[in-house]
């Protein structure tokens, strides 16, 4: 057997090697990522990264690659050697030093599959340093749940510590910094009678005088029953007031974001580029996200769930449940979104999340430009016409660490502009 | 004959002069407006404001009148004489002195009248130092038209200088600070086939950095053809990617509002609790107007028509048209609300008009909820459940001198609370 | 004598008409200002209006006048009458209407003049609408003052409604659009031992919550006792906690401004480009102001004395209090700029006046950048370098209608760079 | 020996285990702290923490402890074992389950002792999952020294990739949640004579049209010379305008915080209640700085050293250098602060960081209020009346995540008002 081994690693590996390579490079502690296509031929290796020219020579286990630019100059220089399909030495990036891992990305398996995943933790963060619970491939399906906000499962059983506990997060093969991974809901169903809600509308949604004024009536409930079947909710001890009061049911995810850049480990009730606490209530079965991959793998994290909730998340918590879920999800190469994008039958929506409402509705229409800008190419006046006619924002959510403004257009609006 | 007369002027201003007048104390140059209850009895005059009690006397043409509170303080000391059905005199309030006059208010005809009003001038300004144009009583509807915001008429003949000019303004007979005017538009009608446009994006709208790199194409042309019978307006000289761009026709107008508090003079182009250059599009046929009263008559002034905008009014201007319209007004007695209101078929909508965004959106869920307080007399926490779960916000304009945030409810959600 | 009289009217005016002229323009009911320097030798007329040439004719008393650009198209067309040292008539601006009339500047007498001013009445308003109370020239100082932000003067007799009642406004001769107004404070004097101030940080001020739970404690007082001779102010019934509390005194001026642009009438409470209540505590003895000027004459208002004010004047009210004051004026043709500077012994300061605290800050650094650029022709990098080093910013005031933040600069680190 | 040995671990205990305790509870992998002062008597232990009374027993190694409220309902429930010094068990909170450790507190050498500290490795996170590098006790001083913000040396040796690498932490002994932590920097001095900065003012500090307009010059130099014994810096290779222009040296630490709340990771770049990037210019030698206390030992950050810096740090890097210091450190136990405060000889300085400038003032004037309700029982009158005399704000920072607004007072003006 052992000839076999050695055959397949002597030999076949110049083939098996060419393809698409996943590069680390390290300088300082601080990563940064590459995909790059690598030819094997004999000792030679050759490929592209962007505009740079990458060449080198891989002689029994020894590596060696430099990337140029056109101009012949050097960016960076590597040696090293390749072990177990992977590669891994040191080198130089201009002139600092760094160290160096590479390796080949999975193959995608021939069919699209759909994964049942069961989870067991939760975690309290976005972030790039917790290890994946699954791995999958842009094409295949998650089916999972998630426990509410507090940490409370379908059962009724706390599973978690309080804060947005996530499922996840999810490993996607092949997601690169600078794709946008795009995460489309099948299936977003309650399963349980219960939500609890705030009964307080936020200091920041009302003037201070008025606020100051309000007083709570001790003992006022914000528990409710959740009445799947006639597709509606009601205050479990309404007020007589509030007696007949219901809201329509339209299950939501809260939060669905992807690793934060860097090592960054931000709460699950933060949001920000990467998608996170986002509070949208259009975030509903049928509609597809879009969001920038800054990891690879992306790390998909996924809670939250929300039987309702009015524009603005004005209490704090919506009608805050555990939630039955199928997402499938796909990779776009190379579109490098600056914030979260959403998408279902009727409009193209574009998020602006930040620190103020001025900042958040400019990142939203900038967003929201810049898609003009990629689909049809429009210019900074063609936009103006475009989107003075025609776009609507939406107030997603005050509560948060930042706010989230959304700009949308219809996608009839767009069906008469050229590409 | 003599003798009728000489009755009409002795004996029946004894009933005549009993019923509400119109009170305006100036201090220091500052004006006061009260509606006082008055009843004449012999030389007896008595009446009610608010808590205060009023008595007084009426020898010959002398009228003494002074207010009290409940412990019997006075409030008021009001000398003078009554001549052509009008009170004059000086006075004190508290320890300062005034000068005062009051008038029974004008009786309301019969018949609720339409008026055809003709505009000859129009006004630049949203100011109580504008004599009427028009006088009408509550019921009553106007028919008429007014000016784009360049002054341009239906004929292409330009009437005005720029800046939103307004027609108007209508003096509402019995309207009275402290109450709220009801305009109902009951038509608003595009009356010319041209309407003009920006076509560039606000900088208040983008990131600083996205705005900076935008450029504008020299020449390009923001004038638009008004298709109405198709209902769709559409760029009069299209760039390529545009020239199947349509945008659907749906009047509104920019401008309506009542005369700002005290002397101020504001630039139609202005907006605040007075209403003005709201922008909102949602102003359209069928909707009706709440705004608050600062003036004796209020003073409506109408304008700014666009025959199509998206939120914000991105580029500064709308689809900027001349129109037609018919708006019946009514009036709210004693109903002190600080912003405006708009209702439809199918929502309640609060303005929120304000310095900022944040503020913005504070001072409509304040309108809002103070609705909510007034109409069905919810409790803080039951306002947090209603509107945690169905409010929904507009941004309706983002480039005028304030920014104009909408709140805005459902009236199916309300069709459940108990009032 | 009649032929003096005829020689001076006949003959002489060919040289006395030659100088600098004001004409104002009216098209569809708005201004327009200009300041031009015509030559009148026989029947011809020539003079220039920035880039554009002026010609025309006097015949007996009928003036013919047009200005072209460089290229030779003709911008207006004048023709009218020479009567009284006014011309006036009507003509066209490209192709609109407009009349017109022109006279010629008031001279300068040969000495500079103080005017000793004793105000009659006192107005609530910022606005062109408002006559003058006095002329005076470039040069000319005024000694006069103000009463209190609610009217009552150095006698503590009630003078006027509340609200920042001004002196004023006067009219210098030879201002107009486009110049910039220098005020220069030579004396700033309290006249007499008492101030009143606000008791309660501002609800803008502070969190929501925090300000939510604070409780105004009953009958507190905020009637100040100003100790001139020691120059400090002290609480007049002081709580035990506060009994020796003392406020170094430092008289300024909350209000000063000019008319504001076109109609307008703002409340003396409001603020803007023109100044007006601006509430900075560096307005003290000594300082000089610089305002844009939007009419002729520019239009002056001074008022609302504080004995003493912490930045924000948090409270609403600083120490109000009425004050003497002498101010000197001065014009600089064609420095239009944007918001008001002030100027003291060490520093140059840019104020930013805006809707909003982050809107105020990008005002008050784009007005200094714009000062380096038109005093040093800085660019933009060595902007950069000086304002990131060297620049410091006060929070003026956070309780009027709008926020105004100061940028300021020692004169010392600008002793050093080149002009 | 042993005897020696075993009677100290047998019967000793019983007195050495009296005192301090610092608990950890675990409850779904959230952790909480509590200092709790333990007695043990024979097999008795009680203690106090908070308004809960701790009552249990040690039976050998075998621990049960419960806390109650003062109606003697149980809060927690405790068993567990003690070994090595150390207790570890599982018990109950309310329902839930937890899992505990506690241990003593270090006991605090006699004397205070200065540690010279030579970073080995420096972090680009605060974060309390980083490992301390120094372990000291309140009183205790660090001399040690940092990179610039770039991770370059006093001898230029690239030391760390950018962005504000830190120094530390430094474990503060006996420090925890709800205590503040003193940092009084006793020596802050330049150890090299080269710094770099921006030459740009941020987009966020400029109107949108000005920024806009503004043009970078190529090949702008903007590293600076620092000549030490002259005590100021200079364009290293200046514009002829800029070739005499002098910043006076005023070296401060941009960069001083503790670990942030929970397991959060914040980049150094960023800022919050926790310190951190608080670019504030008078974090100079001599003044202290008080942080809020999240985790056991606070864990200390520094870096970030300016050799001069404007307000708001405009350009986006101040005169960016590495720097020497020294600092002392001390503990006050119970002072929950919830924002930076500062002290130097003549202001106490409230730090307002918030997502923007009106929360960042607010944030700043109830950090300074909160003071002296704190420090001298002010009610709330009392409070406006000081703040309305006294207070003066700081614009630290504009560039970072997010912005930083200084309120202060003269510690001149306190001294007057009664504790």
């Amino acid at each position: 057997m052992w000839r076999v081994i050695c055959f397949l690693s002597l030999s076949l590996p110049a083939f098996a090697q060419s393809g698409e390579w996943m590069f680390i490079d390290t300088t300082f502690g601080a990563e940064q990522y590459a995909r790059i296509e690598l030819k094997f031929e004999g000792e030679k290796i050759t490929g592209k990264f962007g505009n740079l020219d990458v060449a080198g020579t891989l002689r029994n286990d020894r590596v060696e690659l430099e990337t140029r630019r056109a101009d012949g100059t050097v960016v960076t220089k590597r040696t090293g050697t390749l072990s177990g399909g992977e590669m891994r030495g040191d080198g130089t990036r201009d002139s600092s030093p760094l160290t160096w891992t590479a390796r080949r990305f999975a193959d995608k398996p021939a069919e699209r599959q759909t994964h049942r995943f069961e989870p067991k933790e939760f975690h309290r963060y976005f972030s790039s340093t917790i290890p994946p619970a699954l791995r999958i491939f842009p094409g295949d399906s998650v089916e999972s749940w998630s426990v509410d906000a507090g940490g409370t499962d379908a059962q009724g059983v706390r599973r978690s510590a309080g804060g947005n506990p996530l499922t996840g997060p999810f490993y996607i093969e092949g997601a690169m910094p600078g794709d946008a991974l795009v995460v489309r809901f099948t299936r977003i169903r309650l399963n349980r009678n219960t939500a609890f809600s705030g009964a307080r509308v936020t200091a920041s949604a009302l003037n201070a005088g008025y606020f100051a004024q309000q007083q709570n009536v001790p003992g006022f409930n914000s528990e409710w029953t959740l009445d799947v079947p006639a597709c509606v909710s009601r205050d479990a001890k309404p007020t007589e007031k509030l007696k007949n009061y219901e809201v329509p049911l339209r299950p939501m995810l809260g939060c669905v974001g992807v690793a934060p850049p860097q090592q960054l480990s931000m709460l699950a009730g933060y949001l920000g580029s990467f998608g996170g606490n986002m509070d949208f209530n259009q975030v509903v079965e049928g509609s597809t996200l879009y969001l920038p991959v800054f990891h690879p793998g992306a790390l998909l994290f996924v809670g939250d769930g929300h039987a309702a909730q009015g524009d603005g998340e004005l209490t704090g918590n919506a009608l805050e449940t555990s939630m039955d879920w199928t997402l499938t999800v796909d990779v776009i190469r190379g579109l490098p979104i600056q914030n979260p994008r959403l998408e279902n039958a009727d409009y193209w929506m574009a998020s602006g999340i930040a620190n103020s409402l001025p900042e958040a509705v400019q990142a939203a229409t900038t967003n929201l430009s810049q898609f003009l800008e990629e689909q049809y190419k429009l210019n900074a006046n063609e936009i103006g016409i475009v989107l003075g006619t025609a776009i609507r924002y939406d107030v997603a959510e005050l509560v948060d660490p930042l706010v989230h403004v959304v700009a949308r257009i219809e996608k009839r609006a767009l069906s008469h502009v050229g590409k």
